[in-house]
């Protein structure tokens, strides 16, 4: 989508999707999402363990681009050794590098099979083949996502007969948590391009705040009026009609329909199912983990670095990047990094498929 | 309760209680709640002007620490002029100060009452005896409401056979909302002290982070153990059997139970509604307003400066406290102050005269 008035992927090749094909040594090219809303700045990635270090401090997140992210880091793992033995090493750096992301196992395992069947030689232009198809895949899934929410949204907007509808939003499912579009957002970057008045209310999402920098931020560049809100504040909201539909991304959802997404997740829906608001999680059908039936039993919840509740950071007086202590020295935080959201309060789950009920999910996919 | 060791108040006279007998020009004391928790600093408070400020900018905050700096502000006011009219003028000024807290209202007419009824010669002297009873009042009912407390907890840890019961608890109504011992942390205090193992979950409570800063602090000099969580982890935590208990505090509370408190407390009421984990709002009388029965559509919710989401206040790496942008320089934000957490979520209502369920709150005090 737009930054300052220019159209950005959130990963790319260095020389383009083409280049590898004159077997150049490629390297990769990221948004540094660590740096906004404050500055943007784009990174090179030159190698595997650049990458798994990218996904693991999360200059790249969200789970379709760390799945996209993966795969360039294959890619970049056969460019300096196409040998199994490698192939088999760098698969496992990445699986490791976050556990909750169902898009990471999904596509490494995805480019592992496709290159373990080659023959070593054929395998550098054949990854960075696959890595670009990932890449286009996810796309074409978050605008069609984008546009069955699109559906949605017309017809909740004529149901309410509001010259504008307003759209809750949790953490960042925006298209910088993909390779382009967005999940969650790609419905409000569908409805707003065909002129609809849509208005976004973002949470902060403490403790790392991929609201209030990266959601506002994306929102802000692509002309799309939003207003940032701490997570404590949707439940009033809703209570007093001032939220017409609540849409998130998901890390994973179960073939039940449980939406696991970032913390916090689960306490909107809550307050959505009390206010009759409809509740909308946007997944494309990798992030969909057909294994997993239960989710509170069944995924394992991250637990991210204590400091990031201890800690914040933002933008200094002095111009500079800063963090701040907000807690006592001595009291202690503890950082549970996603929730699950039980089936029953959820409305609907849009894929790229269409928008279904968690309980008809599996048969849209059979 | 205790800071480093000794024991405190959070608003004092100078010279102590009797000092006014001698017709002293008398100053308050108060602790600066806003360095908190990274500087512990005692601020004297030399008229009403000085008060109101003390007040609308949070430097007193929690609604019965509110009534009583209100009624310390009569005093400093009357002590200046004790005319018919500056008394009216001054009791204005103090209700406008915090539109929500209803123990503001409460002890400023009490206040003004009680000092029309006396020739103005007598008012200075009867002015700092009232406020100091209206002090001793507030710790003896919160005295009163830790051992109505103390016995939940009592029970709750009996039925659980667990160790140590886990209690949670939003933004602070701690002993530095009030004049001591607190409301929700009262029973806290009080099991601590009777040498129950406690372990109280303190949500962060942004924007204005009284829970990462004034709640951990304070339990941490009484030396309570307790963990800090994002605003967006407590649901999370009763989903997975982490919570044994609810205790907030409330700015009011309706005759119907409906229970007004700090911008999120509805959300974990939610969530403890569904994982059937009791939730309790612990509150003195004073907080009561026997006037409203619907909170939802009766209160009138304090919309705060948006810059308490867009900004962070904190200990910055070089020892002073720095604000740090966390939003995108050109979003807007939005800052309601409190929610309304309807009374079918409430499990008891904890008074100085008991525990109630919502529907019985009325004839307990008939």
């Amino acid at each position: 989508m737009k930054i300052d008035e220019k159209y950005y992927r959130t990963i790319w090749p260095t020389h383009g999707a083409e280049a590898h094909k004159n077997d150049a040594m490629l390297a990769v090219e990221i948004i540094d999402q660590t740096m906004l809303p404050h500055r943007f700045e784009i990174k090179a990635v030159h190698c595997l363990e650049e990458m798994v270090t990218a996904i693991k401090t999360m200059q790249v997140r969200g789970a379709p681009l760390i799945g996209a992210a993966a795969a360039y880091g294959m890619a970049l793992a056969v460019q300096s050794d196409a040998s199994d033995i490698h192939l088999e090493k760098s698969a496992q750096a990445l699986l490791l590098s976050r556990p909750t992301a169902v898009n990471l196992r999904w596509a490494v395992n995805r480019m592992h099979q496709h290159l373990a069947a080659l023959p070593s030689e054929a395998r550098h232009s054949a990854a960075w083949q696959e890595a670009a198809l990932i890449c286009e895949e996810d796309v074409q899934m978050n605008h069609a996502i984008g546009q069955h929410g699109l559906a949605l949204i017309q017809s909740a907007l004529a149901k309410s007969n509001k010259n504008t509808l307003n759209i809750l939003t949790h953490c960042n499912a925006g298209w910088l948590a993909t390779v382009d579009w967005g999940t969650a957002l790609a419905p409000v970057y569908a409805a707003h391009d065909a002129g609809l008045n849509v208005h976004v209310w973002v949470d902060e999402t403490r403790p790392r705040n991929q609201g209030a920098s990266l959601t506002a931020w994306e929102l802000g560049q692509h002309g799309v009026p939003h207003t940032v809100i701490s997570d404590n504040a949707g439940g009033h909201l809703m209570q007093h009609g001032q939220v017409d539909m609540v849409i998130v991304g998901a890390d994973r959802v179960t073939s039940t329909g449980d939406v696991c997404n970032k913390i916090g997740t689960y306490l909107k829906a809550l307050a959505a199912f009390d206010n009759q608001v409809p509740f909308y999680a946007a997944v494309p059908s990798p992030t969909i983990d057909w294994t997993i039936q239960d989710g509170l039993s069944d995924i394992e919840i991250e637990m991210r670095d204590a400091d990031e509740v201890s800690y914040m950071s933002g933008l200094a007086s002095d111009g500079t990047v800063q963090s701040v202590r907000v807690t006592p020295a001595h009291s202690h935080a503890l950082n549970p990094a996603f929730d699950v959201t039980p089936a029953r309060f959820v409305t609907g789950i849009i894929t790229e498929r269409g928008v279904t009920t968690p309980s008809r999910l599996k048969q849209r996919f059979e």
